[in-house]
């Protein structure tokens, strides 16, 4: 996640950090390359291009705009129901810590580091990390499965409260108001595993890939035969709209990974261990994350 | 579901699988023919299409765009929603093991592979399979009654936790905490069929296959008095966007079944039975399933 | 409901059942003969509609398609959602089952009938029929009262186990696991009648017609003096996608209707009938629903 | 809310009851005057308006109408959920009833008529009518305090159960059962407080009423030059959609109103008094109420 | 909020206050001093823009219009969901208050004055405030911790709760009724602390104030040509549109804040102590909070 405040003036001018430009820097060039070919072309034969006109450019576009809104739609929806997911596991651990907090100490620790370890994990697995070793540094002797190390976590946390359940440790009760949060964090899980695992259609992207770039590639020869040098500006205005919204969309629609604009899961899983370890009464936190340049990641 | 890294400029350009271009290619040709004709036709005879103007062409085919993305957003939230469906099973398996994870081994095996049969047997009923026989490889003995044999299943594993809360072997709030979940796989079975029995209105899909069919039909008409050659491109260009995703939400509108961009049921299915069998403690796993050529089923 | 395979070719370019077509066919051919006479009159005096061009329709049609989007997008919606809280019918009514599955027969039976008896008072409540016999049919002996006989089943069910609790013969969390059932199909019943009863603000629909009417009846005589014959093309065109969603969308409006693209609320009641006499272990089920031409109600 | 047959082709074209035209009449034919004013300006000066040209007002037309369309999505949607929060209401009021059924008729009859009490209360509350003296032509002896009263009154009915479970009278998963319907209440009454107290963000509704009265004060004159007397037709027409739906919105924004197309609280407040006392048993139940005009409230 | 009654045609054309206008001002300045300055250049030397027309820019335009409207939903969906959750908030403390109705006197005062704090502790929390000292002023000796003191706060509720169930003095159902609620408000923080961490990611606030300031800079040359002094019209009104909701965007994305159109976070979290005093039956309660100015806060 991209940590700035609001661009002013000068940063909508010239920022580069946070812009989506330089990726897209590439193709800008080539398209303005074409649209300078096209414009000394038409120049040097006037007549070339007289024939095509903007008018059906108008209606491709607009359809374009509609299907890319469409798609883009889609992708910071995936995104933000990413970030749904993962407040929802702050809000699992908090009311987890609760629901426990007069359990004996030790109880209280192995569910609360588990908590903290569960959500280590699972940014892990989201990142294509170490998913064992990152359980392991919160809580020692978890259980640990090759299919699903951090499901299996949760497994074993709920495990241990329905034994507590059974010797009478705890209320039937309290037990089911405790397994409500696991359940909750289970949710949080698949739900993020459901948008790592799948992505937007492919033929849906390709197609709008497809269409957006043979439009930016034609759309020079349709303007050089009237507007001459003023065709660069609104070719450059479209690519750039265009290349940018898409490559924006590619980073929300997988909000996982470890791109700009991606979520900050190592900072939302090193928030959610500061909390418990506080609820737990430790003294020394572990400092919360700090952007690098501008990203948190 | 396509499994694919995202298309680099090289895929953009050329790929073909995972691109919707073949299945529409024929419609393509013919659109290109007609255009074909009407150019020669406008050169023969120049004054013939003189009078049709494509400003008219504009103003259909955005309120054409506008009505297509309306629909396609339709289809993508049926896609999505099944995909989430599935998801909530994966859930609710995994917090139905979490909770029967002190009974007796029998009794949890039980359970477990009742899950793992259900979702088996709930693939095999929306892809039009051999219901009872996916349910008979997970579990035997399991109830096979000609209505509704997947929800069978589910009413015999419930009915047995009934059986153990009246015995008394687990305490009533446990086993409401259990038919909680078993509410939740009857929440995504009947959500699955609601989905495939139920598509877009048909006379919805006509109308815009009809007027997305005579507006590329006319197209080149409008275009070839005055673009001559050129007529081609745009033309070819619209009709592939429109085509294409026209094929592209009838494809997501019956998100279960064979098709390269449906849901791949048995790959969730063999995973949820990968992992109900791993809590089982079981060692030589099914493998995953793998796509075949980019295609996961 | 229209229950037919995805139109082919042929049926795309010929089908009337199931389109939307002979509903609107008068209209169409109302302005087909405007146009005509427009273009006659512009033939006849060539000066006559030279001055108003086509330039202001285009941003009045666009303008309409948005605004047609909308009110298009909220009709869908009710009917989707109407279409949804019967999946929630039928979720509830297999838990209801499920969950009932150790009582003795007759309680059961009283619970499983009354469920069907439930769906089929619903079904005839939302479609003006006679609700006490539809419920008459499935239970004997059931309330009826001339407020709301289909809630009145229900209530007299929760009376019933309310009863067995207060007897003892469930205990109390069982109880709280069936009456959740209860619930929820309240919840259904409640949101159906939401639909029925609340139509899309009328103001709304009337300003959209008459802003779609006025616009196709304009819309010849701004086109005629450039397009002469050709103004046939896109002024059907027009009509038909404009007046096609507007009739549609008045289907979808009130989703429990009898007309053909409305909900198959009789044979979902008859779905859920044979699901619970199943459960029952009746043998001679009554036969599922076949659609009429093809059109399941 | 209006209570009208669907239009027919006459109502259509006539119909005044249920349309917004006489509430923006007076804008209209403000608009038209400044028309046929351009309109002579031009025929007196011909080149007066010549240098204004219609193609930047269609770009101002389109986004106005996009961002238009938003503005109505929200207002819209404003109203449908405070009529699913009624219905929520009517779902609560009845589970509730269904849940007491069994207590003593005392009981249930101040439940029961505190039910109809807080609806009564809700509405004059929302429509800012006599908020205690409503709930004291239900429920004798309700608390009234200057706060709160509806709250008051549903605190009231909370406090009495708890103390029927206290005494033994109810056991604690039932009362558990009847508290979910009272939070339910609780959650209908702060919803719609919510809606009637956030209107949608003030500037926004002034720029776009801002942006909508100068784009049609323009246009005339944008026309006036090329299309003569042809002007008024656009011209009016495109007035009345932006007129007529910022006219709607306005009254759909705050759906607790007592304008046309507001929502019926007194017809519902009364449905839900006639069920509560029918399930009472009472005889003479108060009769519906019925539209005044077409309009119902 | 703005608290405004609807605007009559007077403030439409004169309110400043709650309008985006001053905000904007000078950016539509120098807009207009570009036009003026690009109509001089044109009428000086009559060929400069010949080559430049407005048809690019009608593409441009919309496409930019179709984007920005995805953004300003998703900011307006970001400040109603902050709504939303208050609104659950208030919901919250009215059951909670309900819930606890029967407790001692001393405990009800415990729970409903820790509510009072929650909602003030967490409107300074979201506001930047001083968090301990808004708890601190309505709940002595609540658990001041540096991490999370809103958070403690309900934690500290939680348990004492928790205390009073193992004491015996409530039920352990009746523990669950409240401790739901205190889950709920968890609900709320979280789902408040999500909304003001995460911003709309900045690359696409960036890409659209790019654009949008390029279209309205390169506006004027286009139209210069061949509008001249009718040039100013368009220009401002579309940057008005443009920057205006852009400006609006930017208000609504952290509808936390101190700005015009933010949420009243404290005069909501005042109505929330004014409710819970009440209940305990204090005489004197704190005034609402009023507008200052137009502005609630």
């Amino acid at each position: 996640m991209i940590v700035r405040p609001k661009p002013g003036l000068w940063e909508v001018a010239f920022a580069l950090s946070g812009s989506i430009l330089p990726r897209i820097a590439g193709r800008l060039a080539v398209i303005a390359l074409i649209a300078i070919a096209a414009v000394l072309a038409a120049e040097a034969r006037p007549g070339l291009f007289a024939q095509i006109s903007a008018i059906p450019f108008t209606l491709i576009g607009i359809a374009l705009s509609i299907f890319m809104s469409f798609r883009n739609n889609a992708c910071y929806d995936r995104w933000w129901e990413g970030r749904k997911l993962w407040g929802s596991l702050v809000i699992a651990c908090r009311s987890l810590a609760r629901r426990v907090s007069i359990l004996d100490e030790a109880e209280r620790r192995l569910v609360l580091t588990g908590a903290a370890g569960f959500a280590a994990g699972l940014a892990a697995r989201l990142r294509g990390g170490d998913e064992p070793a990152a359980i392991a540094r919160h809580c020692e002797g978890a259980p640990v499965t090759a299919v699903n190390p951090t499901d299996a976590l949760l497994h074993g946390i709920g495990q241990h409260c329905l034994t507590l359940m059974r010797e009478g440790r705890i209320a039937p009760i309290h037990h089911s108001l405790i397994e409500e949060q696991l359940h909750l964090m289970a949710q949080v899980q698949a739900g993020c595993e459901r948008i790592a695992l799948t992505p937007v259609p492919f033929s849906y992207s390709l197609l709008l890939h497809r269409t957006a770039y043979i439009f930016c590639l034609a759309l020079p020869f349709a303007l050089a035969g009237t507007l001459g040098w003023w065709t660069l500006l609104p070719v450059l205005l479209v690519s750039y709209t265009f290349f940018g919204l898409d490559a924006l969309g590619d980073q929300l629609e997988d909000p996982f990974g470890l791109e700009p604009n991606d979520l900050p899961l190592d900072a939302m899983a090193r928030t959610i261990e500061r909390e418990m370890l506080a609820i737990l009464g430790e003294a020394d936190l572990p400092p919360p994350l700090a952007p690098e340049g501008d990203v948190l990641r």
